[in-house]
């Protein structure tokens, strides 16, 4: 066992929490889960049944642990294999186009799995959305959600071509509160720093009002705005 | 010129566009700004006609800021006292309880702007809001912001007593959509792991609709939506 690259197939969810949402969701996935010395004993019995449930090796290794985890406080590891998800075709996307920051994409992938949107596409560049961070900052919700990367924005339209496509921009030409939402829809979001080109205003653009003491809300704020209007 | 301490009464503002908001917004309380000679030229004759403008001192000192700066392509620091602001007694708060985590804050205080939120109340315990990784996260927005801090909800309750207080709870009272949205108000979230106690149910309560999947929203998600459906 060694830390994480990128190049590897196999990848890790860090802590209790990640691994527990792997366990539940992607257990066919899983070659094994390791737990340390120092797990707190409720915990580790409940983690053990899960892993005998559902016919996983499960062992102690704490010089592993130490190995994949800079975290001092990490007491329990999921090693799976990397795996490659299609998107439902009926249902609504989002879609990051070059994600650059493993935090932000993290915290997405949790709020659309709280406002029920369970498929993201990602256009490249991007972040290594299987990256332990990502993985932690979603807290396990990565497991629950379809992820699948495109070369292009084009690539991603010509597979998914039944969906309304909502484009979120700084000049937008509607207003979130006003236009007409509908199913299944593709929630478009650009990068941190340099948001969605104008070729995107060629879709059912959107802006969320804010003042102009800001340039531009952070990404993740825009991403659960824009989740909330659309899942009411 | 040395490395942030939090005892110190100085602190810094890392980059050009935090430390253009603290020219623009704090000038005041800034000791001198610092250039690196590798900064792009037409930065260099923007900063330096702002700083003739307010009479502040505008210094060359790579080394200043290599010791100051981890990052490698920091090219300006502004040095300024801190100081302490009082709240608006007839505008609207937004109140953090225990904040743990300097990103997260600096985020909320960046939202706030744009939103019109512009006092922020924080309930120690807390991180430090002058720590320079909260300034960069803000974006410089916590410049042109008023930031006082507590020692209890009372006191902040006591001083600001005109205030409807609404709090933002997993297990709260009323939909963030249905609510009555009084004016000035407070609205108080909780810490990033912990959230409010139920002494908090006593208020208007509010709750963001999200499905089980996930046990709650994170916090700037959550601060995000409370001020974007205020602010509407």
């Amino acid at each position: 066992m060694k830390k994480y690259n990128k190049e590897s197939n196999l990848s890790y969810s860090l802590g209790i929490y990640p691994t527990i949402e792997l366990i539940n969701y992607k257990s066919e996935k899983i070659i094994k889960v390791i737990l340390s010395k120092k797990i707190d004993k409720e915990i580790e019995i409940k983690i053990i049944k899960l892993c005998q449930e559902k016919n996983i090796v499960c062992e102690y290794d704490d010089l592993s642990i130490s190995k994949i985890s800079n975290k001092e406080n990490c007491y329990v590891v999921g090693v799976f294999k990397k795996y490659v998800d299609d998107l439902q075709k009926n249902e609504s996307h989002v879609v990051l186009v070059n994600p650059s920051n493993m935090g932000n994409l993290g915290t997405i992938i949790r709020t659309m799995l709280g406002f029920n949107y369970r498929n993201l596409a990602i256009i490249v560049p991007t972040v290594d959305h299987f990256n332990p961070q990502v993985i932690r900052s979603s807290m396990g919700a990565i497991f629950n959600i379809n992820i699948e990367v495109f070369i292009s924005f084009d690539e991603y339209k010509n597979k998914y071509n039944n969906h309304t496509i909502y484009t979120f921009m700084l000049n937008g030409k509607n207003n979130i509160n006003d236009v007409k939402k509908e199913n299944p829809n593709s929630l478009v979001f650009g990068n941190e720093s340099s948001g969605l080109d104008s070729s995107f205003s060629a879709y059912e653009s959107i802006y969320i009002k804010h003042n102009d003491l800001i340039d531009s809300l952070n990404i993740t704020i825009a991403v659960g705005i824009g989740l909330y209007e659309f899942n009411k």
